[in-house]
């Protein structure tokens, strides 16, 4: 709560957005939320709010400015439409040249015209961790295990590789085992990712998952999140640990998250940047 | 046939080789089969030649030596072994520390590291196209289609993708779709690739398909590699077409591919570097 007084909450699928509910109300802090009509979870129905649609821009800015939000928060998944189909209103349309020109660079140009489109109507944005308490990764290990110095190695070409492609606006994470990368994540995100880790040759199998912002994206949205179950695909894909860039990820359900990668011997770390950049 | 007499044929999997011997048969050029074991197709077990484990690098050098091949082609597939459990020979043990290095660096390293070390040994390494006349891709339109000006923005951004990942040893394929990177290829392959992209949302999926080489990776080696099967694939992810870099990848039962890709409205193209370099 600084220099603001009622908190959009801009809500796509997963449970991060009631996270950002139940933070709201420890704080007493007024809110009120924006679900993304098909991405939004069921459970956030009875609360105070309005069923938006993507592609509803001009409705969205009204239903923050009817309800006095002065800050706004983009929290969870939301899967890129089809432009062909989309339904613009207004506000949208109006838009429509920016929009087309952000969505042939990728999905982190589109969040970021969002945010620059909202904080030119007035309204400040705010990253999901600014709005709940030790939502993003603390530095150093995050539970009983830490880094050894291959997993370092490994960690550092990972975190090379997602940089490289950041003028490309694609995925956020990658796998590396033994120098060799065994996974760049694109449109199939973490999850699948992670899977087809599993199912590669016993050889091969093995090393790190790193998650990190691109270069260049927006603090404020899209920040990588892990979870229990990037931990549990982690362990099924064999991997010896799970990096991110401390105060750049959010970790989700962390307590059980921990528990599950103590149990399987994994690591849990958040690095600082000079720690893994190549000397 | 030039400059060298009798041709090695260091076999993994696949109809490469097969192809590479019938070449042979027909210019009458003697030849003799290295069948790696455990990959070499069952086609090429009577043929002239010896199998020979990965691992046994001296009996590799002994068997091309006593055969008096001059000159070797690595043609097929061979999947990375497991370092920790591959039994070496003394000619691959006194190699070791730089098999180790190169390993680390990633599979195209270990393969520049075996050219170097059969060429030191007096054996000219050539690409399996010098081998095969009319396998390396023509420049130009291979069937009856030509990608579209946002195909060829697609072609740019995916091959920009791969350049990009070259420090990193990685994959030499990507997809693009309306300037969204799909996916990018790492140790699953571009079979695994394609099918993943097959299964993405209808509003993402589409796009181009580009091979090309590594930067840095030697040409005699490991050449990208399409073929009917690729076609089908792509096919199958819905995508325009399938661009490699003329001359720097190789096109198999090529009259079959075409054949498929025509049916299927999907363009091959084969393009010239500055067709798609940035300006």
């Amino acid at each position: 709560m600084t220099g603001w007084n009622k908190l959009g909450i801009i809500a796509g699928g997963g449970a991060l957005p009631l996270q950002i509910v139940e933070a709201c109300r420890q704080k007493k802090t007024p809110f009120h939320l924006i679900r993304l009509a098909g991405f939004a979870d069921d459970a956030l129905k009875e609360l105070p709010g309005a069923d938006i649609a993507l592609g509803e821009f001009g409705a969205l800015l009204r239903e923050l400015k009817e309800n006095a939000c002065d800050a706004a928060v983009m929290a969870g998944i939301v899967k890129r439409p089809d432009f062909a189909t989309l339904k613009l209103d207004w506000g949208a349309a109006m838009r429509l040249p920016k929009l087309l020109a952000a969505a042939a660079r990728g999905d982190g140009a589109v969040l970021n015209l969002l945010v620059a489109e909202l904080e030119a109507d007035g309204v400040a944005v705010i990253g999901a961790e600014e709005a709940v308490e030790g939502l993003a990764a603390p530095a150093g290990p995050l539970g009983a295990r830490t880094p050894s110095q291959d997993d370092f190695t490994d960690i550092r070409k990972a975190a090379s590789v997602i940089a490289a492609l950041g003028p490309y606006d694609v995925g956020q994470a990658a796998v590396v085992a033994r120098g060799l990368v065994l996974a760049i994540e694109a449109a199939e995100g973490t999850d699948a990712m992670l899977e087809r880790c599993a199912t590669l040759p016993d050889a091969v199998r093995g090393g790190v998952l790193v998650k990190c912002p691109k270069p260049g994206q927006d603090r404020r949205v899209d920040l990588p999140v892990i979870g229990s179950d990037t931990i549990r695909r982690a362990q099924a894909a064999g991997l010896s640990g799970v990096a991110v860039e401390s105060g750049r990820a959010l970790v989700m359900d962390r307590a059980e998250a921990i528990r599950l990668a103590d149990a399987a011997g994994l690591f849990v770390y958040g690095y600082k940047k000079d720690e893994i950049d190549e000397t």
